[in-house]
Formats: structure tokens, sequence, C-alpha cells
């Protein structure tokens, strides 16, 4: 029997104008749809993203704007059509909340390169012409496709950061072929590096860190990182020459690329996580001597965002989190600007 | 039954300085060693990075130089333990004369990766000490395993400018797996455009030229090009966007390298073929949406490049030469500078 469920009022956080301080205020889910899941959202991740599209730093923020796209909660109703999940369960959602469904990206699992263009869980479009509003939030109604199973051996919490932060890191680890016998560096130990190092580690990868500060060693090893180098002495690329199969630079600063590119291997590759507001630059001498390769990776598709969610709660990944109240966003915010976090923060979304 | 050949004095044109005119001169080839061939030397190509170390534009000419590394001849003698070639063989000299042999590189036929570091055939120091010089020259002894057949199908002077600017466009087309339902542009048709345009069409892939003069569009649609852009106009980039698998940047000068990526396919990948002097610019955002690559690609291996001149003969891979006298190289580096050459210089060393 399928019930209808009305459009609801709820309450979140926004932001009125870019870089305003956040307030508490109510916004419209709509009515569920047959494909639609209801969810109660437990935590909600912060990530850098979130931070850049509430100051408007790409100059597309619609405000006001609700941000949050790394959304735990619980399953509180289903659409009439709705197989694949029920009331109560515990589910996620990450970056994505709709794609076109037919095209060659969508149908492999792709959708984060969907030819119709993907609808970003906030300050997006949606294909019905609604603003979208994200997870810093009560509640929200996101078509099943789009929802993600959290396996049990997760805490709710622990999981939020992994629908982004999981997925941004486990996706090029995967693409590049982590594993045995691969040498892996991690540039920046923050909220996406912490993450790359465990998954690079339990993949078998043997992992190195290179960070800009001393502090972060025992953690690293901790995090199963088999080395560690500060990047702040430059003698350390010339020790590290040659060396490595993979780079994943998760800084969102500029930083020297050929010296990057320099501690690749033959074939190597630096994979940017981060986005930086500058153009890099390179020397094309870097790239010729080993057909080295710059690239960079953007999330991941949902299949594989489930698989990154299984894997986690079988390898034991955990995201190191501080949970916060819904009234320390604005601080928080400040505190990821200087790097003060270890290593991410999430809302608990009952202090709404 | 085995000769012993003592060392020879053998005419050469030589660089006393840099950028110096060229001077008629004599250099001495080393005795045969038996595993050495001796090569009469009929044609030996003009490459850019000729003019770029006769020049020394990367501050590592020792002079006086002897440039040459397209080098096609006849087997005039071989050392004792030589059974692969005969007298009166038609060979070929690319870039490299040795490397260690041993490595994981040199054992699968990268010797360009040598881990001990490839010897070149000019302006570098084989292992045994001595400087090498390059093909500009009457004869030049070179280590079997370095030279390579030119099949019958294929005219010596022709050969010649495929042992650089052949193998250059090979083998990134191969690296990247172009063939039939791939899209491949081609930036730039000077010396390597005008063969990559070619090894691309008869691999099977949709190649198109992009080039800053509508001057070579009949030329290209003659070489293989299904379609010709003019690169001044940016809404070229617009229209063409995400439409390329690969793109081989042959222009030694810099680009637009966030346009070049704009018209890539996601996972397509942009090569680069020609050194620019300044770094490149790139905006990260440019890479993040599809995955996409930058990379660069230096010559190839002996085997591969053997594969090359075969798959010259057998497809009717054409240089469009201008052949030349030895007393003409220095109008013809002035030439190639002002990208006044269709399609490339080669020196008939009769002349010498």
């Amino acid at each position: 029997m399928c019930e209808h469920h009305q459009s609801m009022t709820v309450r979140a956080l926004s932001v009125p104008n870019a870089k305003a301080p956040f307030e508490p205020t109510t916004i419209e889910r709509r009515e569920l749809r047959p494909d639609d899941v209801l969810i109660d959202i437990q935590y909600c991740g912060i990530c850098h993203s979130d931070i850049h599209n509430a100051h408007n730093d790409f100059g597309r923020g619609v405000f006001p704007m609700v941000p949050g796209h790394e959304i735990a909660g619980v399953v509180a109703a289903v659409g009439c059509e709705v197989t694949k999940f029920a009331v109560g369960d515990r589910v996620g959602v990450g970056c994505f909340v709709d794609s076109c469904g037919e095209c060659d990206f969508c149908r492999s699992g792709e959708e984060q390169f969907c030819r119709k263009g993907v609808v970003v869980v906030f300050n997006s479009t949606g294909y019905d012409g609604e603003l979208t509003y994200g997870g810093y939030s009560q509640k929200i109604v996101v078509k099943d496709k789009f929802v993600v199973r959290i396996p049990d051996g997760l805490e709710m919490n622990v999981a939020s950061p992994l629908l982004c932060a999981g997925i941004t890191t486990y996706s090029p680890l995967k693409h590049w072929n982590a594993g045995p016998g691969k040498k892996v560096a991690v540039l920046g130990m923050g909220g996406l590096g912490h993450l790359a190092v465990q998954f690079a580690h339990k993949m078998g990868a043997e992992v190195t860190i290179l960070s800009h500060s001393p502090n972060k060693k025992s953690e690293a090893h901790g995090f199963g990182a088999s080395h560690y180098y500060v990047t702040t002495d430059l003698a350390t690329f010339t020790e590290l020459a040659g060396q490595y199969d993979l780079i994943l630079n998760t800084v969102s600063a500029n930083f020297n690329v050929d010296a990057l590119l320099s501690i690749l291997k033959v074939d190597g590759a630096l994979v940017h996580l981060g986005l930086p507001n500058k153009p890099e630059q390179y020397n094309v001498f870097s790239l010729f001597a080993g057909r080295r390769i710059i690239t960079a990776s953007n999330v991941g598709g949902i299949r594989e965002t489930q698989e990154m969610l299984d894997f986690s709660a079988e390898n034991g990944i955990t995201p190191m989190i501080e949970v916060i109240r819904a009234d320390q966003v604005d601080e928080a915010y400040e505190r990821v600007m200087n790097s003060d976090v270890r290593y991410r923060f999430v809302i608990d979304m009952a202090t709404l």
C-alpha cells in the first residue's frame, strides 16, 4: 500500500548572502515522487567546497543557500515505487541528487560525467527547475538512485564525511590502480588527505604523507603511512626523485607542480583533488622525461560511492571527526579556513 | 671471418660555437667494436631540436657540435659479433645510440626511459666517456642494437625524418590508443604534425588539424585529416568542446592549455610533443570536469621505431621533404625558425 506524502516545511541552516553568518530558517521539501526517499538527517559533514559556495568564491552562488553534501540519516518514508529502501534504513547522500540516467556515463555508473549535467545537492537547479538545498537541514527528499546504504559497521557521524571526502579520495586511487607494489604519495593531510592515506594503505599500497607541517607525523603513521616528509624543505623532492606511481594532491592552495612531477616514476600520475584559486604552472620538460601525467578527479559515481562505504566498513576506515552543534558552523568555517581541524567537522542535526 | 676496422677520420658539418654558422670539418669515428655497425650516411634530417642544441637554448651545449639524429644510410662494415646487419643493408639511426640494456625499461624496449640514462646521438657523453657526434656527417659508428632497418618500400631520403619526427608522433598515438572510433586532434601541421595526421589516419582514427594558418587546409586533407580549424578564432574551441579523445600538441610555442583541455572528452589526453621555452599554465577546473590528462611524449624505443618504419612502408606514410645541400643548412635553420618549410629539411650527405 502506497501512502501519499505531502510537501513539508523543515528546519535548516542558511546563509542569507555571501559570507554572511548562518541563521536558522525553514525550507520546503517536495512531496514525495514515486521514486523518492525522505531522509531524517542525523549528521552532515562540513566540506571546504561548502565554504567556497557559501562565500561565493566561484561566483555561482544563489542565496539564501543551504549547503551540505555529506549527509547521513535514516529513511523516514519512501515513494510508491521505491523497493531498495525501507523506513528505518541507515542511508547517505553525497554530492549528486539527479542525472539524466540515460547517457553512457550514467549507464556505466559515472554520473559525475552525465552528459545532460548532474544536479548537485545544493546551490544547483534540479531538472524540475527548483533550486536545491543541501544537508544542513532536518530532512531531505532524494531520488532513490542517489541514496546509498550506510553499512552497519560504520557509525552514522563517522560515515558522513565519507560521502564526499571519502569518495573524492577513493575514486582516483581505484582509477589509477593503487594497490600492492604501488607507491602513493598524499600531499596534505587534512580532511581529504587523512582518508586518502587510510584507503591507499588498506588497498595495499605503500603510502607517503607530504605535509607542510611536522606536527602530524605520528597520526600519519597511525593512519597507515609508511613515510612522512615535510615539504617546506625542497631537498625532500630531490631525495624522493622518481619514486611514486601516484600522487594525490589534496591541497587547495597552489603548489610547485614541477617539484611534484619530479618525484613521479615513468607513467606516474599527479591527481589534483583540491581547487586552487590561481592557475597552476608546469614546465613541459617535467612531463617529457617520464611520460608523466597531470590530471584531476572530482568525487565519483553512486555505485562507486556504495563500494567505498562497504570497503570502509570492511577495512575499518575511520574519518577522524569533531562533532559540532548547529550554532557552531560559523566558527567551524573559520577553523577549516585556518586548517585548524583534525580532520573533519560534522554537524549534529539534532541540535538544529 | 671477422675483419679489424680501424678508427677513421670522416667529414662532418659542425657548429664551432652556439649560434655560429656551420662549417665543414673532420671528426673521428671509433674503431669498430664487436657489436658496432659502420654506416655510410646518405641523408640526415633537420629537426627543431638540432637547432635548439646548436643555439645552446638548453644551456647544455658542448662545442664544436655535430648535430643530426635522423640518419638514413647503408651499412659499410660490421663488427665481429654483428649478425643482424650485413654490408649493403639500408639502415637508420634515431636519437639514441646506447643505453644500459639491463634495466626494466631497456628490457621492455623503452630505452628512452633507461635508468642509467640513455646516450643521445649527439651532444651527449657515451658510456665510454667520449662526446657523441651526430648525423651531419659522412659516416657514423653505432652499436647494432640502436640501428633499425629501413624497409624497401621507403625511399632513403623520405625515411630520414621518420627516425625522429616519425617515432615522436607514432609513439603517443599508440600509447594513447588512437584507432577506429577515436577522434584525434593535431595542433600544428609542421614537421611533426604532418606525420601525426598521416599516422593517426592510417591507424583508423578521425583526425582534425588545428592550425594557426588557413593555408594548409588542402594539404591537411591530402594527409588524411577529416577536419581543419584555424586556432586564431577562439570560437573554434567552443564549437569543438568535449569532442576529442586525444590531442597531440606539436607546437613548440606556448599555447592556451585550458582551451585545448576544453575540447577533450572525459578521460581525454593532451600530449605535448613540442618544448616551449616558458612554463605552461592550466586551471585545475579544466582537468576536473572530465578527469582530463596533460602529459608529454619523448620519441620512443628502438623496437617501436622499427615498428613505425614498417607501418610507414606498409601504409604509404610519406614525410614531405625538401632535400638540401650541406652548404644550405644555415639557411634551412632560419627557415625552420620562421616555419617556412613544408615540412622537413633533409641534408643530402653526398654534397658534404
